[in-house]
């Protein structure tokens, strides 16, 4: 069976996978967020074999979330090896408004592995506002009077861009619920 | 090379890309989020191989973030298909606290998706407050005045789980942008 076309999804979520749903995907676009820029700045950082990080950063680049950009020659030496196997000219890779705009989805994402994956340490990094010294975290979602919400708490409905096919099965699937409720309650 | 062992890594984001990092995984989240709990309704709502989903849902109960819950007999029909083998028994799959901790994060990626993986029509899902009906989605990174930070308003420290060569990996990569800066200010 033929490997699934992620980006042919209707769901946006989804589609966001055809780029970001592989190992390291995240973690280069953590590098640039860092500051990374040329490509032996995330090679150096994150261990990765150059082969593997070629392939992310033009994957990157191909789903518009980084630019490539040729910058002046010269400067500090030798020429960078991107594995791409062009000689002479430096590039960087720089955040598009699509990448940088990924910052706080980056963030919550830190958040929940500071919480469930570190040991009892503590966060291996910490971010600051550079401005006011203040710790920076991912705000968590809740009610205007300050009560989270949690994944129970919503309803999920058909939006603008749901197709016909779409809300006739959200009706379909709230229908099936009510009937399976009403069932279980009559044993 | 052998693949790398996410697990083991020392940082936080990249040890949830042992799980998270693999295109299916956060929209069989989402769909837990959404209230599936039986294998057919993941399998009916995402259109995934029974194997695939098979693999998935084990990956997410042996990291935690699911529990797979035997549940009484008898009910509503056939026995369920979970591509396992095992015959009879019904189970259902449960977020634990760790699973229902992922919501925001789940949100930000919803919010970025809908604004740049999205038709012109807009998002096909909308998420309301089961209480107010208010349309939820998930809050921007802010100051307390308001105003949104980007990457470039955060420095990058080492935090209380930084081992000591990752603090000095810290100090020699601030050292190294300034040192890089001079050099380019002296062109």
């Amino acid at each position: 069976m033929a490997r699934t076309d992620f980006t042919r999804m209707r769901c946006p979520v989804a589609r966001s996978m055809a780029v970001l749903g592989e190992r390291w995907a995240i973690l280069v676009l953590r590098e640039a967020f860092y500051g990374a820029k040329r490509f032996e700045e995330f090679e150096r950082n994150l261990g990765i074999a150059p082969n593997i990080l070629s392939a992310r950063l033009r994957s990157l680049v191909e789903h518009g979330m980084l630019d490539r950009v040729p910058v002046g020659g010269g400067g500090r030496g030798a020429a960078e090896g991107e594995g791409s196997g062009r000689g002479g000219g430096r590039h960087e890779y720089r955040l598009t408004e699509k990448g940088r705009d990924f910052f706080p989805a980056y963030l919550a994402l830190k958040r929940w592995s500071d919480r469930w994956m570190t040991d009892a340490a503590g966060p291996v990094v910490v971010l600051v506002d550079r401005e006011t010294g203040a710790e920076v975290t991912a705000p968590v979602p809740s009610r205007p009077d300050g009560t989270p919400l949690g994944p129970e708490d919503v309803r999920v409905l058909p939006g603008p861009g749901a197709s016909p096919a779409m809300r006739r099965r959200f009706l379909l699937l709230a229908a099936d619920a009510e009937l399976g409720e009403a069932m279980d309650d009559g044993r």
